[in-house]
């Protein structure tokens, strides 16, 4: 299945991309107490879901819709920096870390799928950062990571936008990560069962249509039984919940004269069977 | 006026403190169309409210209610960190820097006032730190020093507690920081027409009744007005949002032989004219 949130005919609802992949299958108006994919996951109700909409005709073309951030109310987001070899190798020039580096952002901090990135006033420096995204279905502490994948949903795609001045700022990165709207999120989340293996998909992301990242998420250094498994030691992971996993090396930051984003730019995020998330650059 | 969200009678409410302090005359039943504390402010309606519960005779008794978080689903909860010179003088032994270190917790790590805040099973260095937090009352973005405390609701009282030993795991401090309720906050909000001059407050933290940090606001590097204008250069705030305001010296960490929280101790902060915020360690 392919989840979508998304806006038409005057409410915020979720469906199923249709099979053709033009059209959505509106779940909203057949799964009564569910009012968001949220919802739906935190009930266990995908089977549902799959269930009412099966064989249904869409009722809404997806050009005609408004995409909404996938979860559209997550409870966390939380990423893993730093996770890529090249990463290292390129940025740092240091050995691979004993932890990952796990920071959050609210959801605040971005559009969905076609809705505009901000290049911020008060920043400069905005970069890309193409990534995997983990959705949690199953809520849980302290799991395993032989048990890890019990808990995932799905996947999406993100554009782990950062405003690169403000990295030094203060020791913490939550300003550089947190600019209103200033990465992207989406466009859809692909259920796991239709991911055999997330361990082995690539990653490209393209500016104005040239790649500028190209990687497999098998480049991670912590993978994600390991980063559910981390995670889920300090905090309750809910339904809904995303867990982006990190970014291979090609962000701005890495050139030696970086070329920042600018208004008018338009940057992909594509992971193989995911999806392709696609945003323009606005200034705010 | 304090206002206080409880559970009571089987439901979420809130409601305010009664001018003896022992009773709450619940405003939930008497205010249509908002449920919580923060739809309250969204809606702009404290001054609703104060005339909808003016003169009633209390409908709870606090003793015999279980407190809430004073928001219970805040949006956002943004800390600064090292924000009081004496942090810089022990810890540090460096200059005031020049930002203020921002980074975010989940309302997941926080225990209401009097509930327990957990030693957790994966660390050992639980430490506390007493801190004022502000409540945003009305949402904005880009607000200057100058129109800061038009933002502001009010205030209440946070236990900042840390998992020292997680610290070093990775480059950022969100899971050191975001233990399952590894800290406290609370008791009640406390309007900011009643806080005259909130950089004039004295501090207390007291373990098992031993005061261990004892500081007034005045020492904060980054005031409130600092602080709201510099988060609101990256996010906007919205109602409901809280901010804390750092730590004065005292916290375990800061011993060369530490003795980190145990079960069974209690951890006390206490805020002059702001309220007294109590919990018990329980390990988890």
């Amino acid at each position: 299945m392919k989840l979508v949130s998304y806006r038409a005919r005057g409410k915020e609802r979720y469906g199923l991309l249709s099979p053709d992949g033009v059209g959505i299958i509106d779940a909203t108006a057949r799964i009564n107490g569910a009012e968001t994919l949220r919802d739906v996951l935190a009930q266990d109700r995908l089977k549902e879901v799959l269930g009412a909409t099966s064989g249904a005709a869409p009722d809404d073309a997806l050009d005609d819709v408004v995409l909404a951030l996938p979860i559209t109310e997550p409870e966390k987001i939380l990423c893993a920096g730093r996770n890529y070899r090249a990463y290292h190798e390129v940025v740092e020039q240091q050995r691979a870390p004993d932890y990952p580096s796990i920071f959050g952002r609210f959801a605040s901090s971005f559009s969905a799928h076609r809705q505009p990135i901000l290049k911020p006033k008060a920043g400069d420096q905005l970069d890309y950062e193409g990534e995997l995204v983990v959705v949690i279905g199953k809520a849980g502490r302290h799991i395993s990571e032989e048990r890890a994948f019990d808990h995932v949903a799905g996947y999406t795609c993100m554009n782990e936008g950062t405003v690169r001045d403000w990295m030094s700022k203060g020791t913490q990165n939550l300003p550089a990560k947190n600019f209103d709207r200033s990465g992207g999120l989406g466009p859809f989340i692909v259920t796991a069962d239709e991911v055999p293996d997330p361990a082995r998909l690539r990653i490209i992301t393209r500016r104005n249509g040239r790649v500028v990242q190209d990687g497999s998420t098998e480049q991670m250094i912590f993978d994600i039984p390991f980063l559910i498994s981390h995670i889920s030691k300090f905090t309750r992971l809910e339904p809904g919940d995303l867990i982006a996993t990190g970014s291979p090396g090609g962000s701005a930051v890495e050139s030696s004269s970086p070329e920042w984003l600018r208004d008018g730019e338009v940057i992909e995020v594509e992971i193989s069977g995911i999806g392709r998330l696609e945003n323009p650059i606005v200034s705010e």
